[in-house]
């Protein structure tokens, strides 16, 4: 039974990339409508493809140094460091692999959906949420391929007895490693590209020479729908396969206590396996009802496309629920003693259920604070009447009241889940709310595909119906998308516990003379470090967001250069104005020759290369620092400090994450709530009033919160907690 | 000698009242000026007394409910309860007279300033410096003879034997329970009041109607001065106030045991209370140098101002310096074990060097990231230029990395004061930072006299000279507040700990039986109290900011209403805009006969008494919060859930201070260094500017930040310890 488990993880990840496969040919046979429509989306293709060429460029010297440090490093201790650097690559290789594979489908399907959506909105969905799909099970199908691979490799290595599993384990984290630190720099390097160029186009472009967003005449167009995909599908989907892996690796370290050391018995079927296994196996289950739930998402001409997606996602979780129910109670013992401590199956399931409802109930809250037309909104748009100052106070005001809840409910999840499963019941319960990455990150997806068909429907000019009905599926996926992002911080707090857990277990593993029975914050040096650990996701989200505003500058420049030298721009630009508020039909012969004549001379490659290199040049700094602290803690500092270090930058990142996203998330809807307008004490307001105004720049403060920093952050965390994971056995 | 030693320390607290009386007296003999001047600032006077009566009004109630709560808790376990609840009240009646005293010289310096600037500016320093002092010297002679005297009665009722000093200790820190208590309604209702009236006044006087700051016609002038002397006066006065006292009894508790259990010899000099004593000396001697200090503070006319009041201070922080040295290797013995550990004088004195020179740097970094004319700042200035939304990105950039030198500073403080002496050292570095508090509270002080003294100008119509003159004063001050600002934020971390340490030595003194060796961060529960006390200053920044918000409402509202419903002030703004940019000599006589006859017309009282409302209201929810959650989090979740949550709610409390604290203060410096005039990229930007207006919107802002939510913090953290301590017989 042990044996055939071990062969059967893998597949299911070959399941999930063949299902990746179909989804995504099936993508490509789409019709993609005009040839100016093809035009367009070939353009913002080749900007995602130049960006992550450019970016895996960089990040193969990082990983190439990281691999060989790694295999130096341990190469004095143990002669299986070079698995360790193996494990490294591919984690590394797998991450980019994934982003690779859901930005390539994300570009074709973009395009796609806005020709269905010529159609109907139903055809829209279908081809925004297979594109999703493709990008959705690719992460899943890759953590559980590569990961199930290598947990094959090497137990045949090494064995699958007690020591040799401790062995395996501590080759196998650094998987988590690779992917993290992938991870990372995709999140900041796409939250600065997005961000830069979004800026730059709206600054310049909207502002300044007043012409619509996504207007074919701003250079920084491409470049800003090119950002879309960089930030939010790729950034996403590294974020999310990090977590994955991430809470799987924290559970199977954990596991692995039990084994021999008073768990379970060694002749049972799973070899005393189980509780390393059980993750494994639940992230497999959950592939295959990500895809069932995948069938499920259908929408008729006239149907509700809302109710499709959620049915969608609820099957899915269903039918996971009751599988985690059957498995865990087939895998493990009834009950069992380790530590003193009595453990039962039926425990390590409650533990799931705490996962999952916190993931849930964080992501309600979240929709609470951030949606359009709920109370916390409305007080930001009220406040946009006396101005972009008042709309800033009372933003900042709502992200940081939107913290309390979550972590109250990420309290009780943690004493809860502890309560019922020990500190393998913290990390089973990540693993419980991540199960169902499959079909939630497709969800996520969908998002900024329908968004840049939406894009794409404005640059060629097609019917305003057609991007009606794009906004229409933008709009659709915004609750799920809300439960998605409370699922991401929920599970990013309980992925780096597990983790921070799994690292003192490794640490007393190798370090039998010296184990830690205790970091305690009394210590002055525990509680220094938890200081200067609560100071890292300040001083990380102060370096994006000053390199977003670095690089907004070179963009801006830039436009602005292209608008002054490029004569057909700046004579189009001109035309534009003498006919502002008129229809291209009605304009006169002369001005629509000039506008025609401006077609395709804005020189958009070079907007996408500046937002390119900026974003790969800023994403540097923030980067090395997330690995290098830890590093330098855990050698100079010890163990105790750098336990000190991960719980303040847990803690504290974990808020600014909470913070930063809701902030940016209410300010945005706020703005959109305007815009369709609004009526406050008898007076209305819509586009273009001040409180419009006010409420734009409040969008603005809250784009690099919501789509650089905030995000980010929650890769810091576990990243950090990797690392000392890794390192665990060195110092 | 050890009786000699308890009597002089109540004495050298009289020895300051005394000095505070002379310079009250002497302040009070000055001229007031003109009768307009005197009209005006008897308004500000009667406000602000206005407020301090309401406010005292709730807490005297609070006070006396929390009393009789102390004496019923600790009734049934030991007969001392009643002397709880006695400390508690003694803490809360010294606190209070301290912003009382400070709040009442104040308002009699700022027109005295005023009146002083219109000979020379050297004549307006003194009065100011002289009003300031009265503050500083309060705050430590209250705090001095409130400690002094119940230690004197305590000793004289318990005895001064190891198990007396237990006692004495556990009733006496209700002393700074009951400062910390009215410091944080003060510094909350102080904050809300002064940014409501500001903002009232600013959004609607200055932005609606037209007229400039501190204008007679502007129904909120007289509140928003009111606010600064609420706001900046008495409340930093009741900040530094419990600092102090916490920094001294923390320090004495953890002194209490050295005593006897393997430290000092019960037959020297000092009976064994070498440790106990030494804080109290420390600080009483500081009433002496900083007395010594404030005679330095003299310029000549056409001498430097900033020098005047840096020798005063330098001179002072020297002579500490040496007296400490004499008296810490005076008290303490040469070199002593406890708990294994060796101890020595030269290590106790190293502390407090150690604690010293973090709050000279922090303070040093604190004037980098926030001063005119430095990079960060020029940063935010540059970013004005395209908006307020780079504005705001650019602050609060700024001001998250502000947090980066200030942690680490405060984390080597840590690491070095208790390497040199242990616990101890920790808090005896608080000592150290806080044992200049006299002068340095008095230089604090002269900051919002000066900025009220321009105000009174404005107000009085004097030349514009003597603006100018009580301008530069406010800014010379600039330097010297900012390291006052370092040694707040320093002091509040470093008091924070050393409460936190005695909450785990009383706790242990009394549950001999169940003693705390560590609080595990690595337990789940502790984890979770450390999430949850990691949130509480985002909800508490928010529930204040949110009260600004509906404060500023409600004086928006009533200006508004004044400026429609009193004929008078109507007809002035009409004859104003008639006027713009004329002066008054070159008005129409009917114009001027219109202006002349609102004068006094404007129902400021009214203004007074709807921010003094608000104010009241507000600040009770969050007020509540600081006191509730750790008595909550100690009866249910235990101590070492306590624990954790105090860990949680220190590291990100001291961070969330420096990023608001720091954020307002740069943006508030951006904004004043494009009224002065800059060039960027070869334009000028001024007052009126595009520029400028997006440098206002950072601005307001900032105010709420750097004026409300930031410095409440350093209270929220240091309150929240206290309770912590007082409960810990008692959980």
């Amino acid at each position: 039974m042990l044996n055939t488990i071990i062969i059967l993880i893998p597949l299911a990840g070959v399941l999930a990339l063949l299902f990746t496969y179909i989804r995504a040919k099936w993508v490509s046979n789409q019709e993609v409508g005009t040839e100016k429509m093809e035009r367009i989306s070939q353009n913002i293709a080749k900007g995602a493809m130049a960006f992550l060429k450019a970016e895996y460029k960089v990040l193969s010297i990082f990983v190439i140094i990281v691999a060989i440090l790694l295999g130096l490093q341990g190469a004095s201790a143990e002669n299986s460091s070079i698995l360790v650097s193996f494990s490294f690559i591919v984690g590394a290789l797998c991450s980019g692999l994934a982003g690779f594979i859901g930005m390539r489908v994300a570009t074709k399907a973009n395009v796609r959906t806005t020709n269905a959506a010529r159609t109907s909105l139903g055809q829209g969905l279908n081809v925004a949420f297979n594109g999703g799909s493709v990008m959705g099970l690719g992460v899943v199908g890759l953590g559980v391929l590569g990961l199930g691979l290598l947990f094959l490799l090497y137990t045949k290595m090494f064995g699958t007895e007690i020591n040799n599993v401790q062995q395996v384990l501590t080759v196998i984290t650094s998987f988590s490693f690779g992917a993290s630190s992938i991870a990372l720099f995709a999140r900041v390097g796409g939250g600065i590209y997005t961000k830069a160029a979004d800026v730059g186009a709206d600054l310049v472009g909207k502002v300044e020479a007043g012409i619509p967003e996504d207007h074919p005449l701003n250079p920084a167009t491409i470049a800003d729908n090119v950002g879309d995909n960089v930030g939010d599908v790729a950034g996403m989907g590294a974020d999310l396969f990090e977590s994955y892996v991430g809470s799987i690796i924290g559970t199977m370290v954990l596991g692995a206590a039990f084994m021999g050391l008073g768990g379970f018995e060694l002749t049972n079927e799973f070899g005393g396996l189980n509780a390393v296994l059980l993750p494994l196996v639940l992230a497999a289950v959950g592939i295959v009802t990500s895809i069932i739930g995948t069938f499920f998402v259908k929408v008729k001409e006239g149907g509700n496309a809302q109710r499709a997606l959620n049915t969608g996602e609820f099957v899915s979780a269903f039918i996971m629920l009751a599988a985690s129910y059957l498995i865990i109670n087939w895998m493990l013992p009834g009950s069992w003693e380790f530590g003193g401590i009595t453990y039962t199956a039926m425990g390590v399931f409650w533990a799931t259920i705490f996962g999952l409802a916190a993931g849930l109930l964080i992501g309600l809250i979240t929709e609470h604070y951030t949606g359009t037309d709920t109370k916390p909104v409305w007080s930001i748009v009220k406040q946009s009447v006396t101005g972009a100052a008042t709309n800033i106070i009372a933003g900042v005001g709502v992200g940081m009241i939107s913290t309390a809840i979550p972590i109250v409910i990420i309290a009780v999840a943690i004493l809860g889940a502890y309560h019922f499963a020990g500190l393998y019941g913290i990390a089973i319960a990540a693993v419980g709310m991540l199960s169902n990455t499959g079909i939630q990150l497709a969800v996520d997806a969908y998002g900024p595909i329908s968004d840049n068909a939406g894009g794409i429907a404005e640059m060629s000019e097609l019917p305003p119906e057609v991007r009606e009905r794009t906004d229409k599926l933008d709009a659709v996926g915004n609750t799920t998308a809300a439960i998605g992002k409370g699922f991401a911080i929920g599970s990013a707090a309980l992925t780096a516990l597990a983790l921070f857990a799994a690292y003192i277990t490794a640490y007393n593993t190798t370090n039998p003379e010296s184990i830690i029975t205790a970091i305690d914050i009394t210590a002055p040096s525990v509680m220094a470090a938890l200081f200067v650990g609560a100071m890292l996701p300040y001083l990380f989200s102060a370096l994006s967001m000053q390199a977003v505003g670095r690089a907004a500058m070179s963009m801006i420049e830039e436009v602005r250069r292209q608008f002054r030298d490029i004569p057909e721009l700046t004579k189009a630009l001109d035309a534009m104005r003498r006919n502002e508020g008129k229809l291209l039909a009605d304009w006169s012969d002369d001005d629509r020759v000039l506008f025609d004549a401006a077609d395709g001379k804005a020189e958009y490659e070079k907007c996408v290369a500046i937002s390119t290199q900026a974003s790969i040049r800023e994403m540097i700094a923030p980067g090395l620092l997330a690995v290098i602290v830890p590093v330098l803690f855990g050698f100079l500092g010890g163990p105790l400090m750098l336990g000190g270090l991960l719980a303040g930058v847990t803690a504290s990142g974990v808020l600014l994450a909470l913070f930063q996203s809701n902030a940016g998330g209410a300010w945005d809807n706020a703005k959109k709530m305007i815009e369709e307008g609004v009526d406050i004490d008898g007076k209305s307001y819509g586009k273009g009033s001040e409180a419009h105004k006010a409420a734009v720049v409040g969008d603005t403060v809250g784009d690099p919160f919501k789509d650089t920093s905030g995000p980010s952050l929650n890769i810091l965390i576990k990243l950090m907690a990797v690392v000392a994971l890794v390192i665990a056995t060195m110092i």
